[in-house]
């Protein structure tokens, strides 16, 4: 779906209108509408009929326009159309949400009373027992196994900001699907109608008894940074905040296949970053461990530097301890002279693709901020050799989805109790090989999340690390073991 | 499955297993087997050949037991017989609850990069925006309208007790399928690690911004009633503490046909209730408000009257107020000399059937203790016209499931604020209704629960009840209505 149209602009499938319209049977009616809709930049993806009658033929127009106030002035100017009536204007993205994205479904079937006896009362209470006198029986015999809790109190939602959790919840749910999909995961949002790092924090330690995984999403830093760590140390199973380690577990991947690309070696690299943040301080972290040696990261009062005096935080603190050890002070695009890597996680049109000229050569540019990265993508390729945005209508999309999935999938799979940094370096690199030797290219550095092998490889190599270094609880999931309960 | 043996024993059909024998070919070796079941009063209800080899023939016998203690009798007895191998033994209701019950869906396709960016960014951003300037929208746009968190703390599961929330969850998972299952209706437990009356209180309203309702479950007296109605007055959607409400209204629909086949008013009817918790103090309210007069209450410590001194709390006092006019202080036995209506919500074998006896002619007896009633209701039915128990394998089966799938389905569809006692004794009405005047019989006075009619009919007057009282937001679900935020 890589549409464009002049320029900078582009055509995002998310923007459909679907349009019913009375038309009267009169000479060129339909084409005076389908003339105007191309006039603004319309496009219009499909026709159907609904009703003719000897005077009328009613019509649903699914139309594309760039956004939604483009749609809005395109359905003004046809309202003045003589001879053609609006009959109701839908939105396609509203029509996909109604009644929202998920539902909850039984396992099991439930047609008798017998089902019934078994799944409820009396059959139930044996399980009950089970469980209460040996509790890791619930990774078993309840959902547990297979379940993970999406929690966000709504504080940093997409590129949008604070809007509470009821607002957060279609990203959530949106989430949800996407685990269920590409991992066959549970995943159930939890938006919660607090802020408090507290009673966030204690509230998914109540609930915690259910899920075998957290998975923290879109909460502002600093405070995720606290939540994620003082979980971590109070449950039993894996917390994971995507915004950091998601992030960091893809950018590592795309970064291990460019390197093949270009011939260059991790430690070797100079990488300029742009954003302090969750996913910042993630990304730097994952670098580093790596084999990275030499970060310069900047946020919006410039370079951050150990010793730094302004808009600091202990967040920012520890990325200036274990970054920029010359204490670059200056800006971003001297910076970026002899670099070889540009990272972006910050905001959108930071700078102009021309600063790029000076980066040694084979440049590397991930300009990840949504809906707009930092640089223009099309003018960057003219500067660099490999470019990479978080935009599903470029190549090379730096995609959370490439990672959760499997990830959360590996650790169920084990019963992991968390998620430590070597499974997640086995997920980076799991991911990267999907790619093939022979496949890779400067605008194919990371698979397709439609790419089935992604899910398998990344959560087999998560699997196995958790194995490794002690976090998972048993080699498989081991569902056969507790059915035998009376065989003694 | 009314199936029963000798005397008091029923047989369960959760008390299923299933054998995997290994038999030596030679003449009788099946048949001695099945001796032994039948001599230990087991039951073969299925026999599958899993493979055949020259000398030995492995099966699978799925044998029906008394109990989980009669089964492990008879698997040691059957390990004795030789040319018999038992190579397993399962447990259907284990086998049945492997890997949990429940399952999250997805109700929209994903499965082309145009789906994701309508389910996931860019195109939920907007759905998000749109929720934040109107929260409303929430109800048209997430899961919000047709969830119901199944809220426990774990301590009082079923008759077992306080099991924690682990073990609370097989109940609550059975909980929700049921929703599902009879009300379409897509609830999600929520089993908590706390006990403490605040935390939970501020846990479920922290919880509450993605549900349409919260359904309280097994949260032991008095413990609930404080937790119901603090959340009642903090929260702007229904919760309902189905311990006692759904029993309450089930018992009343079951009382309402009994007096049509006894021809007795409510007025008038002298109750004895033994059971003074949750569900006593629920059933005696609903009693009241459907005209009842007289009910005598007892405990464990006898009569509940007022200015009793033992074992009184909040809940007992608030009992004794409303109950016991005349101050009865004598024996339950004594109390049931004349009384119409005999309800138990207590604990099994509490007196012997003999004592209905004195009770007025055309007694009714709800003996509902699970899984032991009160009384016998084999022997109850001697001495009284009506019986009904908690229990699957007798008529008139008094089940919470009648009620709770049908009064959420009701109040979610007009999106209720609440759901009041008019919409409760609307439910039991209706109810009562779905067994017509011509059904009704002494041992069909509540509808099975797998009659499609309950549902149904208990939502709609739910439904109604919610509009004629103000509960309701909308006539019913509007999904349209957000569809069309651009027909301006």
């Amino acid at each position: 779906m890589n549409s464009k149209s002049n320029g900078k602009i582009f055509i995002e499938p998310s923007h459909t209108l679907i349009v019913r319209l009375r038309l009267k049977r009169q000479g060129g009616n339909l084409a005076r509408v389908i003339g105007m809709i191309s006039k603004s930049h319309g496009l219009v993806s499909a026709m159907d009929m609904v009703s003719a009658a000897k005077d009328v033929i009613v019509r649903d127009l699914t139309i594309r326009v760039h956004d939604e106030a483009a749609g809005g002035l395109l359905i003004k100017d046809m309202r003045r159309l003589k001879g053609i009536d609006i009959v109701n204007v839908s939105d396609r993205v509203f029509l996909f949400h109604l009644g929202g994205k998920l539902e909850i479904k039984s396992r099991v079937p439930l047609k008798t009373r017998e089902d019934l006896s078994m799944a409820y009362t009396p059959g139930v209470a044996r399980i009950c027992s089970a469980i209460a006198q040996r509790p890791e029986d619930a990774y078993a015999l309840t959902m547990k196994r297979n379940s993970v809790a999406i929690v966000t109190d709504g504080t940093a939602i997409l590129g949008l900001g604070d809007l509470g959790p009821e607002a957060a919840l279609p990203v959530m749910e949106g989430k949800a699907i996407l685990f269920k999909q590409f991992a066959n995961v549970d995943a159930f949002p939890l938006c919660l109608a607090t802020k408090d790092t507290d009673e966030i924090v204690r509230t998914v330690q109540i609930l915690a008894p259910a899920f075998g995984g957290v998975n923290l999403e879109d909460i502002s830093a600093p405070r995720c940074f606290e939540i994620e760590s003082r979980l971590q140390k109070l449950l039993d199973i894996p917390v994971f905040h995507d915004d950091q380690h998601g992030t960091a577990i893809v950018v590592l991947a795309a970064l291990f296949n460019s390197l093949r690309l270009v011939q260059k070696s991790a430690a070797r690299l100079k990488i300029v970053m742009s954003g302090a943040g969750a996913a910042g301080l993630a990304v730097t972290r994952i670098l580093l461990r790596a084999g990275v040696k030499n970060i310069i990261g900047f946020d919006r009062s410039g370079a951050v530097f150990q010793g730094r005096q302004e808009h600091m935080n202990p967040a920012k603190t520890e990325f200036a301890r274990i970054t920029n050890l010359d204490r670059f002070e200056g800006t971003i695009q001297s910076a970026l002279r002899g670099a070889d890597v540009f990272v972006g996680l910050s905001q959108g049109n930071l700078f102009e693709a021309r600063h790029l000229k000076n980066m040694a050569r084979d440049g590397i540019v991930f300009a990840l901020a949504n809906p707009t990265p930092e640089v223009d993508p099309q003018q960057a390729a003219r500067y660099v050799r490999i470019v990479a945005t978080g935009r599903s209508d470029f190549p090379n999309q730096i995609n959370n989805a490439l990672a959760f999935p499997g990830v959360f999938r590996g650790a169920l799979n084990v019963r992991a109790r968390q998620i430590n940094e070597p499974m997640k370096l086995a997920a980076a690199r799991a991911l990267s090989k999907v790619v093939g030797g022979s496949e890779l290219r400067e605008d194919y550095i990371v698979p397709s999340i439609f790419n089935s092998r992604v899910v398998a490889d990344v959560s087999r190599a998560v699997s196995a690390a958790a194995t490794r270094t002690g976090s998972a609880r048993v080699r498989q999931s081991q569902e056969a073991g507790a059915a035998t309960a009376l065989n003694s």
